[in-house]
């Protein structure tokens, strides 16, 4: 049976590390594949570990007892956060974004993995102490950020609808007031999506005055699930007055300036890290 | 400036190709981020090269000229996309999924990114050798999936919407006959989305009849975008009359046997690579 340098073992458990977040796998694994003990295995792993802690590229844990193994925890250094955050308010604030009824036009930006993937990793990172269930958003524009955290803290997403579908099965609904038009709104999820007593996070995209996160928290009640944090992308600090208080954001909005340019910074959260 | 080990460069670049799939990282950026010779990060790269060549687990690609680097092409071993088939047989194939009107419940499979970070894998690099711009879905089940399509092929997504939306500006919409319902429906996509004289692919959970593909076909005219490959994750073959023949899929559903289960096997195209 073919050997492998330590080169090569250390490449690739890095790339099975990354290719599964926050998942549990155990030495066994590695030394079948590799064909080597478990002491040489060890080491590889120690230096996967140091690699990442001395690069901020988030970490390796060594989980203990028979169903014990390793797993990579993201995590991304402060100072890519920061670069990160200062290059979206660049990239938002152009006016060709700026669409009648003074949206601003971000669809792009929340559909283009190299942007997603990174701020992904930045919101799952701040929630990756939490023991979680299920990474929970409402469709259409927050789903592919809501699944990269998803993905990153290794569970389930939960994509709430805005209507019931045939093929989902029985569904709970719930109406809820949106914060900043005060218009009726509906919210559905299908019944068997989510087991009892769970623990959740929400993750959208924007944050107006938070009047869907009220409505999560309520469908949540609904489905016996604790919320334990909510994560935005794009926080409009422009609405003063928020339905909810405790959530992190990467980027604030605050409206248009004199010359009809959008007014971005970089959110509290990030520069208090 | 700190010097690393070979062992801890080679688990780095592993790392940070991993997560930066199909986009070209200049060896000046590994130059300065290790504090190395470029002749050192080129042998350190040869390692990853073979490794990845060793273990069926992608590619390592040289890009030379001024802009050029390296890059990670995702792949996947022949074996591991069988025991993923054969797997994922085996989760649908369960009584409790049948919901009324004969539907099989797939919202948790769909939105699982174990599930569908390796379904991603797998049907991106079937289509790893076209040079696309964009990864086409139509909301609201397959977006995980064609998201992660579009993140290891590094393009953006798109995500053609049932209704426009006052965030997307100005749009082009189309009607289109349901392939197994024969219903009237409507898609929409934004303006601003694609670029014109574009490339793309259209990644979908689930074919019936392929209605919705002949409607993705016509709305990508309206773009001016050639629609280069169809890729899904499950093929209802009990439909034997499709409106489209050229796709590919990785399980086959045949409807239900004499005592209500499902009836599931690995797709054609999987047995055949």
């Amino acid at each position: 049976m073919k050997k492998y340098s330590r080169n090569q073992r250390v490449s690739a458990i890095t790339k099975i590390l990354i290719e599964n977040p926050n998942k549990i796998i155990n030495l066994n694994y590695f030394t079948s594949k590799f064909n080597a003990a478990k002491s040489t295995i060890s080491e590889d792993i120690v230096i996967v570990k140091d690699t990442f802690s001395s690069f901020s590229m988030g970490k390796v844990e060594t989980v203990s007892g028979a169903a014990g193994g390793v797993k990579y925890i993201c995590g991304i250094d402060k100072k890519d956060i920061k670069d990160f955050a200062e290059e979206l308010c660049l990239l938002i604030n152009k006016k060709d974004r700026i669409i009648p009824g003074d949206f601003l036009y971000l669809t792009d930006v929340m559909c283009d993995p190299i942007i997603i993937s990174k701020a992904g990793r930045i919101l799952a990172a701040q929630f990756s102490n939490l023991d979680i269930d299920y990474v929970v958003t409402v469709e259409t524009k927050g789903i592919p950020l809501a699944y990269e955290v998803a993905r990153m803290l290794g569970v389930e997403l939960i994509i709430v609808r805005r209507q019931s579908m045939v093929t989902e099965g029985s569904t709970v609904s719930i109406n809820y007031v949106s914060g900043s038009t005060k218009a009726l709104q509906t919210m559905t999820l299908s019944k068997k999506s989510m087991k009892a007593k769970s623990k959740s996070i929400f993750i959208d995209d924007f944050m107006k005055a938070g009047g869907t996160a009220i409505g999560i928290v309520n469908l949540l009640k609904e489905f016996d699930s604790e919320l334990l944090g909510i994560g935005v992308l794009i926080d409009n600090i422009e609405m003063k007055k928020k339905l909810v208080s405790d959530y992190i954001s990467v980027v604030e909005f605050n409206g248009f300036n004199e010359n009809r340019e959008a007014i971005l910074q970089t959110s509290r959260f990030v520069n208090e890290i």
